[in-house]
């Protein structure tokens, strides 16, 4: 006990210090750009997630290895951490173990067939509107919509994930969510505004789950993915991808997704994108064209044409510029689609 | 100044690069882990407090150093920062110096007598309701009730420390904060709801002090506490622990809070708790039985038991039980105890 | 793909690790002292802002360098960030790259006019009410009035710098910003509270922009700095400053705002400041006496005196005394001045 009282008051605050250093490791990115939108003044902004986080790994030995990964996502034209809401560590919150029988970790992040289908989107699996994985590759598809307003469409709190090595290139992943309210907004649903289907601060009516699979072999690549979220909205991908020469790729992600738990009429929404990234020495040239359709109601349509140049491993320029022709109303009614262009320049920095 | 003209423009934004790495050191740690209370559906949570935080000390020559400490607390589970109203560095944010005086801080952090006590609780001072130390071994004392409404209980911002070395294995420390107002809630007191004891962002009525000593003789400790707060509630405790044999060790706290600046009746509470550790190996059984007694009101029974398992020096499992048999009323009148199970299982990572 | 998916799951959390250590640079200050101001209880504050950062560079070959800095303010008495309102990286948050050409920056931070004042104060551009800074050099003058209410008055959002590099002692700086909106609280202006000029979230009236120069030749320096806020108000800035010997600097600015787009009547304030810094061994004088002289109403009138103490390079204690006669009415008109004092002492660590 003599140790743990001299610790507490002269050299407690300095407990942990010698072994700081090598646990942590720091990185990130900044990612700013000129943003010009159809019926926008230009703006600021920014075209991937600005990251600043905090991991590391311990060896317990045996192939063991415990891991953690904290990271804050802001936005680097404002200084603000992301939208309204959102938690200091918007990217992730996790610790885990990982070793011969794959990887569990607890906590905060992207579900199993989130974090697999963004490795399909020709934009790299960018938040930004120009590409299409938070919109047209999931169908319009929300992965917790009994979270707080302003929270993100694609990241589960309370949640355990176990991913499987690669096995003969085969790779299984999961992730399962307790049913706990977190404060979220009310969902009508089949209910009425005043008696909601599901009242403000909810429990998932099942426990939400996320399943995902992939097989890579040499050139080619595909992938299935599965999610039921708190409201039981379903949604399902398949995803392939090719190299028919060697700086060439090319994807296609084929998605459904059926909202029947909380909407009786104009449940279901496919949606499909074809995407090519083309490497030429430093640059790349990035292309997409995808349709989201929802059940009775009119086709999202979006052509993107990006190029990105590396002036280094960690720093990039870029360049985009997209149509999209979108439907207007959040309700998923009929509605007559408006385009709206956006060009974006801007740069990427990691650290 | 032509130096620190050029600085600004071109150098400024990466001044005080050059011994950055060598000042700073990140530290902290992630514990989460299942938990299943009486009445609640099972959720993902805490056992420790989560912390990540920034630290050094600068050799100033003569056996003087500085020293700070910043400590961001967050969730794992949701990746946000601890409670609404809880500030960014609710561990700590302090700067000080030490030397043959002993050691001087000030900023904000946990006052002398409640670091002091923490040491002194079988579940190492961790806020979870497993443990004693933020309920049962300080009586129900809250260090600074004219904070924010969701303030943690056992922290006071503006204060100054003042900790003494260990002489002979005793020890000192001491603090004391100022009276300013910190945007807190009312406390009605012996007023009225509408003609409150202490307004909203109320000044304390005297300055808040604490104080702590410890004693150390090899297998034996003992502490003695005494804290008065902003509204002049106070508090002390008696401590002592003992090691009759190397791998188990026993401790006890009695208290006494006199809440009777803001209480004419039922102002008193008793409590004491009586724990023990006892190592295995890599393995730790916990075990603490606690009652508090408010005077005129029902008594609050916990009993606890735990085992943690090392996986290394840093990263350990734990599994914990306790049932708490609990007051159901905060005005502290009279109430039929209900109990509250609670069952633990996760994992602590330290970085 | 088969790199990009087995990173996805398995790896992908720790991507980027190889480069974290030497790419990041962690620094900061913690500044806490007692202050005494008229009127008001003995309080723990600050003198300097509080920084925690994060900064980098990368060499891209060709003399060419990408940079990023990333930086939170606050405080220390009491764990928060900065006031409310204020963003995670108060500081600043930009990226750019710097060459032969100078340095292009992109994000959040203070405009260039803002940033060469500062070098002309004889507080070290601290905002301390005690220094000069943030009220009388820049004539009262407020960067960025679109802001949410309670921002700082310093700072741009949505802008881009430039800053030549220093040729035969001559610096060019320059800020443009776009016209975003950006939440803010609305300008009454010439405008009734109903029909405000500006409304709240109004965008700029026209572009925003920040210049300055400043000339160094051995013991003298001399500058010119002129912006233009979002509501169109104007101010400049010309200043001086001499080493008549090696310990002593001489600094003069005077300084002249032109609020004529949002107020008729009363538009125009000038200031002017004086100061002195005097170098004995490890310690410094510092010693101000300045007057901002708004357009038909009182003027204030500010003394201060200071004394810095260096334990190290990177760890200073302070001791100042000032007396500022000042207006009352935040609306300009004539008002009895009434003098605050205020007392500080305190220490000021970096790291």
């Amino acid at each position: 006990m003599k140790k743990s009282l001299m610790a507490l008051a002269m050299f407690g605050a300095f407990a942990g210090m010698a072994h700081a250093q090598t646990a942590v490791q720091i990185y990130g990115n900044v990612d700013v750009g000129l943003i010009k939108k159809s019926g926008s003044t230009l703006q600021i902004g920014k075209r991937a997630a600005n990251t600043l986080g905090f991991k590391g790994t311990e060896d317990l030995g045996n192939g063991l290895k415990a891991l953690f990964q904290l990271e804050i996502r802001y936005e680097p034209d404002t200084g603000t951490v992301e939208a309204t809401n959102r938690p200091l560590f918007q990217g992730e919150s996790r610790v885990g173990l990982a070793g011969d029988f794959g990887m569990v970790r607890i906590g905060r992040g992207r579900p199993a067939y989130q974090e697999t289908v963004a490795a399909f989107d020709p934009w790299h699996g960018l938040p930004t509107p120009v590409g299409f994985y938070t919109d047209l590759t999931v169908a319009g598809y929300t992965s917790q919509p009994l979270d707080p307003a302003g929270s993100s469409n694609n990241r589960w709190a309370n949640a355990i994930w176990y991913n499987s090595n690669v096995i003969n290139g085969f790779q299984f992943n999961s992730t399962v969510a307790t049913k706990e309210a977190n404060g979220g907004q009310a969902v009508v649903g089949n209910g009425t505004p005043t008696n909601p289907q599901f009242p403000a601060n909810s429990e998932a009516s099942a426990n939400p789950f996320s399943i995902s699979g992939t097989y890579n072999n040499g050139p080619a690549g595909a992938m299935i993915g599965y999610e039921r979220n708190a409201v039981e909205s379903k949604v399902w991908t398949l995803g392939g991808s090719i190299a028919p020469v060697t700086d060439l790729r090319l994807m296609l992600t084929y998605t459904r997704q059926d909202q029947g738990h909380t909407r009786p009429t104009n449940s279901k929404t496919k949606a499909w994108v074809l995407g090519a990234n083309y490497a030429m020495g430093p640059g790349k040239i990035l292309a997409g064209y995808g349709q989201k359709h929802p059940d009775g109601a009119a086709k999202t349509k979006q052509l993107s044409l990006g190029y990105e140049y590396s002036l280094s491993k960690r720093t990039y320029v870029y360049l985009d510029a997209s149509r999209k022709k979108d439907i207007t109303t959040a309700s998923g009614a009929l509605a007559i689609p408006s385009a709206v262009n956006q060009y974006d320049i801007g740069m990427n920095h990691s650290f």
